[in-house]
């Protein structure tokens, strides 16, 4: 039987945009990254068999980047010309991660990976797009054929009127951000494939999935994620200040990183008040736009446009920008869209909605960061059903980041 | 390109066996058959290439039966050890189709069948196979791969609706009675694939189709036709009292030839009050059935049922059937056997609603026998929208059999 996961590329883009930056600055960092199945109800240790993913956790170790990949990133230029430095690429070339850990207990899944940021790093979106893989394959294979064809084809409908609305608002940018919470790829390499035919490049503007917008000529999307700002607090951790000015550490290392072109800052780790309170009025003026990951998107946009407008930003004629990407399906974009789309540019990185609506519930997994230079880590975000770290650390970040929200919503996915 | 037809076995199983009896009894009777497109309001000559549907046509003409097919209609034994003869099944081998007719006239395609009637009574169903997938294509051609992708799905869904009633109520017993009006070759041989596989043949018993039967090893089905009665009517042509007596005449040839294997008879040729008239009270008791194939479903079995109790036989107790076979879907097949099953056996001859229900309107299209022995033919039917023949000829026969009704219901199918 084939694997799920057969090319290093078959990742989420900004893993090589973080992950450079990483190996530039903190390659050797000691982290620890643990997934978690926020599905509680779901035991995935009853479903999934230890050897099933075993057997694809060991293949991905065994992984190397080819020479197309490699000329590939080599010659990305959407957001900077050869933005990948022959370094980097060369460690990639030479990328072992480390192995594993796995073990089940009881109805539960443990599965962590520790070792150099710089290449555990990598195992975040495999890990996940292996696991709700192997967890949709266990229902299907209890299908007969002719089952399965109409859960295909359940899909191709859902899909389908997903489709329709979009073209009836070609205002409406999106992106794919569906890897990690695929059904399959199949699933999302069919996905791509429609959406590339189906949309100019204006509308729907490419997929977070390296190896699918190569294989369909798309851009590959995305920028930086929560464990940026995490592990750089476990980096910092000297002192709460220390801790608090970690955020703005991230930004500015981005920056001078990428600069203009990947210049969307994650808003919620520690929740989006802070956030606009540790931007600055420059890095508002320099920065494109923001990505709104959890809580009210609508109080979010208001925040936003607040927040430029304080700084004397139109956001509009200044070309803001908000990438929406929590939890989207079409109904929610549509009114996201009306909203917001003639005070400040908006887009949309849709993820499970888009790559995983064939009928099944689809699961809430994640795998996060967890410790980094022995110290626990913690994500807060504006919705604390989000949140990860321990009760006792979670409560000290609050109080170093003046976090008051109490908003708790069970997470879609 | 591929063809539509591309084997003689993918035809209706009826063919063959009215075929052997016509082979037998009147193979040289000149015959003509005529294309009739009965809902109008489609100017299928505007949407249909004259070029395709010639280079589809041609290539019937071009098939022979291969060896296989000659095994396989050689060792057909459901309803009779060996039925097929030896000297039948060599005319088919070197079956020879008289050339077609074809004009487009306008909007109206205009194609006839002449010649002997053991040859000339294979292109009926090819024909209407034929259409009826140009005519689809045309429309499959103006979408976009997805869009298709998306027709199919809505197909397999409505399919899987059906399956699922099926499957609650395990004791209606169907058959596949779609060739002619089938969406494609493809859709139909996917809707036996997966009727073979998900259903025990007690309950699906088989298809019409016999290129399909073989491939998906299921029983062949069927019996006969209108155009045994119409052709017979046709060559019995010295009186009224003749015409009228052609139709019991051809009851007579069948149960010689068949027997109890294929003993269903085909009721409204000239109205289903004739039919229940003319069958003598000995072929009541003989024949296994009877097939209702126009006019209220309802009112027929019930005239059934009054019809085999006024000759003494107990429909329930002495395994009376009847096969329905009329413009069905499945809240009818359903509503038909609660009212029926507990009185008589029921089946039911699924036609367009079971291989051409993909979202698209379905066509009313029809090959009839026009004329035999140069006498022109005539249908009634229990549904006037489907009499066939001359108003005048039409009035005569109603007098002949003394038809009385005046239901007229526009087809679905």
């Amino acid at each position: 039987m084939s694997y799920i996961i057969n090319s290093l590329l078959d990742t989420d883009f900004y893993k090589f945009t973080m992950g450079q930056l990483v190996f530039k600055h903190f390659r050797d960092v000691p982290v620890r990254y643990a997934f978690k199945n926020r599905t509680a109800k779901v035991p995935l240790g009853r479903i999934i068999k230890e050897a099933d993913l075993r057997r694809e956790l060991d293949h991905v170790m065994e992984l190397r980047l080819g020479n197309s990949e490699y000329h590939y990133l080599l010659g990305t230029y959407e957001y900077k010309e050869r933005m990948f430095r022959e370094d980097y690429l060369q460690f990639l070339k030479n990328l072992e991660l480390q192995p594993y850990e796995l073990r089940y207990e009881g109805d539960a899944i443990k599965l962590e990976f520790a070792g150099p940021w710089s290449s555990e790093i990598q195992w975040e979106t495999m890990a996940l797009s292996i696991i709700n893989e192997l967890y949709y394959r266990v229902y299907m294979e209890r299908l007969s054929e002719f089952e399965r064809d109409a859960v295909h084809a359940e899909g191709v409908l859902r899909f389908k009127r997903k489709v329709d609305v979009l073209k009836k608002n070609p205002g409406i940018v999106f992106t794919d951000f569906g890897t990690r919470r695929r059904f399959s790829f199949d699933q999302q390499d069919y996905v791509n494939g429609v959406l590339a035919k189906e949309f100019p490049a204006t509308q729907f503007r490419g997929t977070s999935n390296t190896y699918l917008a190569m294989k369909h000529g798309l851009t590959p999307m995305g920028t930086s994620a929560h464990e940026l700002f995490m592990v750089m607090a476990g980096i910092k951790h000297n002192s709460d200040e220390s801790i608090r000015q970690s955020h703005n550490e991230v930004l500015r290392y981005w920056w001078e990183e990428y600069g203009y072109g990947l210049s969307i800052a994650l808003t919620d780790t520690y929740g989006s008040d802070f956030f606009f309170l540790d931007m600055t009025a420059e890095q508002a003026r320099q920065w494109k736009g923001l990505r709104q990951d959890s809580g009210d998107p609508f109080d979010f946009g208001e925040k936003a446009i607040k927040f430029y407008e304080k700084h004397g930003i139109d956001p509009k004629k200044d070309e803001k920008i908000i990438v929406f990407s929590d939890g989207l399906d079409i109904e929610m974009i549509e009114k996201l869209y009306e909203r917001f789309h003639d005070r400040i540019k908006v887009t949309f990185g849709w993820g499970t909605n888009l790559t995983n609506d064939l009928g099944f519930p689809a699961l809430s997994l994640v795998v996060k960061a967890v410790e980094a230079n022995g110290n626990r880590l913690v994500k807060l975000s504006d919705n604390l059903a989000k949140a990860t770290g321990d009760m006792d650390d979670i409560a000290r970040f609050k109080s170093i980041f003046g976090y008051s929200g109490d908003n708790y919503e069970e997470c879609k996915y």
